[in-house]
Order: C-alpha cells, then structure tokens, then sequence
C-alpha cells in the first residue's frame, strides 16, 4: 500500500506540492501567500492525522484527516488532499480518498464533509462523485478564482457508517 | 444603540451565557465541557471582532465576527449570536444580526455564511431566513442532538454587497 502516515522528513517533499497548489489560488482556501511555517502547521500540525502517498521513494501526494466541527458535530469529520502536478491523472486522488474514508471508519466518524470545493474544480468535483459524495451545499459565489472570478463552492457529503 | 465591541471586562458576563448555551448542546458546534479558558479563545480571541449587547448595564447577548475561510474564500464571513436565557423573544438576537451584517459590508465582506445551523432549532432557523438569509445546504444527520439525535444541519448564507 502506498499510503503511510506522514512524518517530519516527509514535509519537505509535502510543502512544493502544498505551495504549488496554494500558490495557483484554484482549488483550496489557504492564502496563497501562506508560508512554510504557516502550512506545516495547517496541514501536519492542526489536522487529526496526515498522510502520504509514497511511490519508489518519491512524495507523490498528501493528505490530512480532521474532525469537522466539535461537540454535536464531532462524529463528521473533513479531509484534504493534494497531488503533486506531475503525479495526477494516476489515481493518487482516488486512492487517499478510499483510503480517508476506511481511516475514518476506523477513527469512528459517521460522515466526512467537504466544506469548500472550488464548483470550477470539475476534475475534483466528478472524482467525489464517483466516490459517492453528494452535493449537498452550494455556497453563492463563494470562491474567488484567479482567473474566473467568483464562482460557487460546492458543500459534498458522504455519510460512511453503515444505514 | 445597545450593541458595542466587547471588552475583556465583558468577559465574566458573557462566559456564564456562553456557558448555558454550549453545555445544553443544543444549537452550538462547541465541546459541551468547553472550559472558560477555552471559550474565551474561541469567542474572544479567534474572531476578528466581538460585541456585546448591552440594555440598563446588563449584558444580554454577544456575537463574534470572523473570515470565515481563508485566501480564496475570505471575501465570506461567519458570526455567532448567543442571547442569555433571560433574555430570549426581546429581539437582540435580531438586532445583534442586523448589526453584523452592517459590520460585515463596512468591513468589505461580501457575504455571510452560517456554516452549522442545527435544523431542530426552528427559532433560528426561521429568524435567519426572515433576515434574508438562504438555506444552500443540508447535512444529512450532521448535527448530534442531545435529546433528538442526529438530525440534519443547514448552511445558511446571505450576499450583503450590493448587485
């Protein structure tokens, strides 16, 4: 399997793929100015667990697993991911979400919620899809993108436990 | 007009409000046993701005104000209102909305999203809606009730900037 939890000396293969992707303003709410400092505590220090996706010894993907909301919300929980620019297209995405999803499980959440996909992001929104996340939100011109403008977020939603 | 920043000697009127509301666990997404410590990082600290609602000396209500996500999203922001039991039909809950909303605009906020609205409180829930909010999403079974169980939470949102 691919996918093992990050630890400290994967961060400097973790933080070029976390810029790259903050940098184009496209996809995720972080600033795009967010430094290094910043993003390590974002995305190995705040969140639950955080893990990578490892391939002949190179850091071809990430991602993180926090609880979404406290107290009556804590049973949902909110995943980020991200894919070096070089690696996409060969199934990173889909596997750390199958993945997210079983850790969930394990970790005892009942749903995991995206909170904030960019609408424009047509390749992560079809790719949730499949994977059996309904839109279940649609925020109004909510995310601004660099090069579209504002367009709307889409809230997705997969409730995980067995009915 | 009774609603003003808060100050850090608003703090011991308002915790004991902050405190009924989060250990009844009923429309908030906070720890029940949420420390004062920790409430005061969280309603104090954290938002961009606090206020109060202030009547004959007395602190009826409070609400914070903050981004609600970063970069991409921050054009958005999210409040929280609590009202003490006391003083609950009077209207300051209205009131301390209507004044985020004027605070949002002269701050630059184009809109404002409640993300966590538990759909079993109809008092807000309606009193949102009446102020111009919209409900854009719902999440299945998202939010725990202590009596009720696991019932749907709504995102609300509203643009505040002119067409």
């Amino acid at each position: 399997m691919p996918i093992r939890p990050a630890t400290e000396t994967d961060w400097s293969a973790i933080w070029p793929i976390f810029q790259e992707i903050v940098q184009a303003g496209e996809t995720y709410a972080y600033e795009p100015g967010t430094s290094q400092v910043q993003a390590h505590s974002l995305w190995m220090e705040l969140p639950r667990q955080t893990f990578v996706y490892e391939q002949d010894g190179r850091i071809l993907g990430s991602y993180y697993l926090k609880t979404n909301q406290a107290g009556p919300g804590s049973h949902v929980c909110n995943c980020g991911y991200m894919v070096a620019s070089q690696a996409r297209g060969l199934g990173v995405a889909s596997a750390m979400c199958e993945h997210s999803q079983q850790i969930a499980r394990e970790l005892g959440y009942l749903a995991m919620q995206f909170n904030f996909v960019a609408s424009s992001n047509s390749g992560a929104v079809h790719l949730w899809s499949k994977l059996g996340f309904a839109t279940v939100g649609r925020l109004p011109r909510a995310f601004r993108h660099p090069k579209l403008g504002l367009v709307d977020a889409l809230v997705m939603y997969k409730w995980l436990a067995n009915a």
